[in-house]
């Protein structure tokens, strides 16, 4: 049971330093080339000047439609006496025939008369004209291009046209990806097990690879076993210049990599002060570098971009490029601890021009928070992090077009929103982000006016209204629009056959059913909260109030799981999840939009995705939302902002 | 003998609207998808939302290397009172396990004592801690990304984790690619006969498809004739969406493009008012887009660009991207034809910060124009062009950081250049763009400070010297330093074997041979001149005297291919071309240096690159060259400009 728990907390930049001499130590860094076809050379880089290998032209060519002659001959020629010489004077070309040595000058078609068997010109030609001579455009062993260029499609042009067929090129790194763990599976199925996980960190990984211009070698899966292992080391080292372990990097009991890099080579670093990442190997075996990644998918992205990017990109002879970086204001507080380089990842989008920055979630194991990833903040060591509204650089991985057209949706999450969300790409091209953070949220952010608009079901327990009372309250001034998107069925998500009888509200107090709970500021923990008071019953009688969850989807995913047996949610989230719904309430779910904030194309865009044909096509074939109201405003309020 | 020789003139914006009307007319921008393998989906573009498949995790799982408890068991733990636990009740987890339903919570490893056969608490354990719920990265139906997402590398990861393993893509357009021509042959080689040129404008425009994210589909060679062309055409478009037919666009004797498209479909447009690309045909065939673009290389290039590009864009659901510019003022005066859109390939660089846009040669048949071009200037109809100095905006096609890097050298070209332009490139990451105007269009380029630095071989008659004297007359104000690259051995080039026994200069004035000279203001030229008038001999005694080639090589070239029977060049172009070659004189060849105008970054790389081992090498390999004064100051002002 003895584990080796204590691990480095290295910092980056010395972890780099070190890894960076090992390398040049061991020459990695030498270019390396191979001759390959000029026909799939596209992408690659030259490793030596390209010389032309033929002249271009290799002849005296014509450059008009016209007819070749002697320049002599027609020095006499104008409009008033023109010449005429016979055809065998002559020699009727093309643009780019060849033009024999007897003759010295084109005369374009368009100038010449035939008749009968002779031509006639009216203006002399000036010896060479129309006429490319050898090598106009490159002359034999001319250099087209010096090394370490670029091959696009114009030097893949260029080099064929000069009977340049094939060419050095530097060699692509090799890059192998050794993926390790019992519990992984190459893909996934209906008939996985509870703790089987689909191995795709190297999937990940070889498509960066792709991007960065190296070229991927994927391992199979290999068992948590420590002769195993170091058997696919071995072998991939043969073939690879870089090696990549992926998870086993901790000090777990199968964490082997750490182990086996000291017994085949050197082990530079192992551990990092950095968050995510910190459970990181460096080391050299054979004189290639080898890099274990931890197991998480944000910690293997961002260990694998700070080490491997740079050493590829060097590899082949390029600086590493910058990635481009905007500017931003973030949105809230984003503590960090002084003893690590942090690396959060945020969306960006512009409010009102500025460009925010909204921080997400920080969980390492959320393959999808990499999906959503804007960009990147990355908070030095000795820093405690972010005050909300700071200006902090944006490292992007997106393109600033795409940031720019981008609107925010913060506020409760409903299914309407991603079928909003996907015609506003698709018919608009506008993009989208939402992030659900319930309605009283909602309400935060647009009085912070850091969102767009935001999606609400706040019900206002005396009215019996929803949403109207509460922007009065906490948005008194601002100028908005509230408009319905739909109407939806709140109810009980219970399991197939509801095999608890679970009837309404009055079942959640019965103490063998495990409800579970919507987190704070959720209109649905709103909605439960007037039915248990409506019903006379204490949160205190519910055996499951506590536990939360963040979305419909979640809580019906939950009770599919048995990880409970009821939650409140939407009829969308039971039938996705094909379980039975007992329906509790109808309740209005509205978007709140801050005109003000939106470029005029924003709003039209928004508007018009609102009330298209498509979106309620969506609504109404997915069940359990009415729309007689959608589309319609059911508040405005439009005095002038007074800030 | 009757040629169809008139064609439109039409503006390209009614060509454009005109097209895309048709197209949509044809609803030939409806998107079309497929399903694939989300292995094979990088690059690719969602044709709809992509759900997951699966929750991940898709079971309760340890988020940490620890042990799994009841939390209900550890409530009255503290490191005073600490708590035992029998190992049957508690379950040793690694990172992701499965965490069955008797546990709802994880210690982390760090806080557990592994007493015999115990394990002590310290501290109470909070319900749910360290155990990620089902779906907190994905829950089953979670919409993953919406339409028309880009999949890279983490789009590719999230789907496969969470067990989406197939994706309905957006199809690529293919694009069907019919080089047409009697003259082409598919390779080039040693035997090409006069007349035959080598098919390399459809490997551009696949190049450029690729690009765009399209496929290309090329023909093969289809020789001039009517219905061989007209089949291609047929079965190309039963395989392809757009069908581009290269030359043939023209109104020649065998330009069939144009009756082809007017037979089978409809020909929208044919001749553009655009220069290059005039001879440009827009049609459609069976609801399928055609475009027959001219047969030179930068025409091609231009046709394809305007007309292809952004309805393939569309074809895919994407807006046309911007493409990058930059203000620059001009070198030099750039006259335009109002009747015409005119497209000029410039270099770019910066001079003291200063973007620049130097103009190329507008020769549309030059393959190595595209090489060159970092971007383009478009001169709109109705505009006579640009004044020397003022303000252009140029779309690049080569990255800022390139151009930001970039050192330009406008003089007399020697090889001893490109041996640089390699070095610096491969050694210092600096690249240099260099364009032959002549010793003298050196010494104006300086004066006018639009060059860095420039490559001169001026010999002055009196003194014997070589530069110095141009540079105090010319530059007497300007701080620069002058360094020698070379001496080099200029004579005259002769064929194999000298079978016109030519002996020196004297013999340039037998009549039988003929002579080619270099143009106005090289260097050369004015040796010759000064070795003439040594011999006492006129330019009037000289065949050939007014017959000019840019470069040594293409003088040696001429030569080779009996355009002339001998020139006066250095070595090295004889040595490449395989001839031989009557030593006359030895000449200086010094670079002129502008050390304001460059950053240190430039300078210093430059007088490195001068200095270099690597420099000499090459040039001492080549022969023809002596290096004794070579990377020596032969001249400096260093008093402060005055401008």
């Amino acid at each position: 049971m003895a584990r080796n728990i204590y691990i480095e907390n290295m910092p980056l930049e010395k972890a780099l330093a070190l890894f960076m001499e090992h390398l040049k130590d061991c020459k990695w860094f030498q270019l390396e080339s191979e001759e390959i076809d000029v026909l799939s050379s596209l992408g690659r880089w030259t490793a030596e000047p390209v010389l032309a290998g033929r002249s271009s032209p290799h002849y005296m060519a014509s450059a008009m439609d016209g007819i070749a002659v002697q320049a002599a001959s027609t020095y006499h020629a104008s409009e008033v006496n023109p010449i005429n010489l016979a055809l065998k004077e002559i020699l009727v070309v093309d643009t780019g025939d060849y033009v024999p040595p007897e003759y010295d000058a084109v005369i374009m078609i368009e100038d010449v008369n035939f008749i009968n068997d002779q031509v006639q010109i009216i203006k002399p030609a000036v010896p060479w004209q129309h006429i490319r001579s050898i090598g106009e455009d490159l002359v034999e062993q001319d250099m087209i291009v010096p090394s370490l260029s670029l091959i696009g499609p114009y030097e893949l042009a260029s080099f064929r046209t000069a009977s340049v067929n094939r060419v050095q090129v530097i060699k692509k790194p090799v890059v192998a990806i050794i993926p390790t763990g019992t519990e992984l599976i190459e893909t996934g199925n209906a008939n996985m097990t509870p703790g089987q996980i689909v191995e795709s960190n190297s999937r990940m990984l070889a498509g960066l690879c792709q991007e960065w211009g190296a070229e991927a070698l994927r391992h199979e899966i290999v068992i948590d076993d420590k002769e195993l292992i170091r058997q696919a080391v071995v072998e991939m080292g043969k073939k690879a210049d870089l090696i990549i372990i992926c998870s086993g990097s901790s000090a777990g009991r199968e964490d082997y990599t750490s182990t086996i890099v000291q017994e085949l080579g050197h082990l530079i670093v192992h551990g990092l002060a950095t968050r995510p990442g910190k459970p990181a190997i460096l080391g050299i075996i054979d004189e290639k570098p080898v890099i274990g990644v931890p197991g998480y998918p944000i910690s293997a992205q961002l260990i694998f971009s700070l080490f491997a990017r740079p050493i590829l990109f060097r590899k082949i002879g390029q600086e590493v490029p910058d990635l481009p970086s905007m500017e931003c204001s973030i949105s809230r507080k984003l503590p960090s601890h002084a003893g690590v380089d942090e690396f959060v990842n945020v969306n960006v989008a512009r409010i009102s021009g500025q460009p925010i920055a909204y921080p997400l979630n920080r969980g390492a194991g959320l393959s999808s928070i990499l999906v959503k990833s804007d960009g990147v903040v990355h908070i030095p060591r000795g820093n405690e992090g972010l005050d909300a509204g700071s200006s902090c650089q944006v490292i992007l991985n997106r393109s600033p077009r795409v940031i720019d057209n981008t609107l925010v949706c913060l506020g409760s999450h409903d299914m309407s929103i991603d079928f909003l969300i996907d015609i506003l790409q698709r018919e608009q091209g506008l993009r989208m982000v939402s992030t659900n953070v319930g309605s009283m949220g909602g309400i935060m952010s647009l009085s912070r006016r850091e969102t767009h608009c935001a999606g609400l079901h706040l019900l206002d327990y005396d009215s019996g209204d929803y949403n109207v009372s509460y922007l009065k309250k906490y948005l008194p001034q601002e100028k908005l629009l509230l408009i319905n998107l739909v109407k939806r069925h709140q109810g009980l998500v219970v399991k197939k056959g509801n095999p608890l009888h679970i009837q309404g509200i009055k079942d959640l107090s019965r103490p063998e059913i495990r409800f579970i709970n919507r987190q704070k500021g959720a209109g649905t923990r709103l909605l439960l909260d007037y039915l248990l008071n409506r019903e006379k019953l204490s949160s205190q009688d519910i055996n499951g109030y506590n536990r939360e969850e963040y979305t419909h989807l979640a809580v019906a995913s939950s009770v599919k799981n048995d990880g409970c047996d009821t939650g409140l949610a939407i009829y969308a989230s039971a039938k996705v999840m094909n379980l039975d719904f007992i329906p509790i309430e109808v309740e209005h779910y509205d978007l709140c939009i801050l005109p003000d904030l939106l470029s005029k194309k924003q709003l039209d865009g928004l508007l018009a995705a609102i009330h298209s044909p498509q979106f309620r096509a969506r609504v109404t074939g997915f069940g359990g939302y009415e729309l007689d109201l959608s589309g319609q405003t059911i508040y405005e309020y439009t005095a002038n902002n007074m800030q």
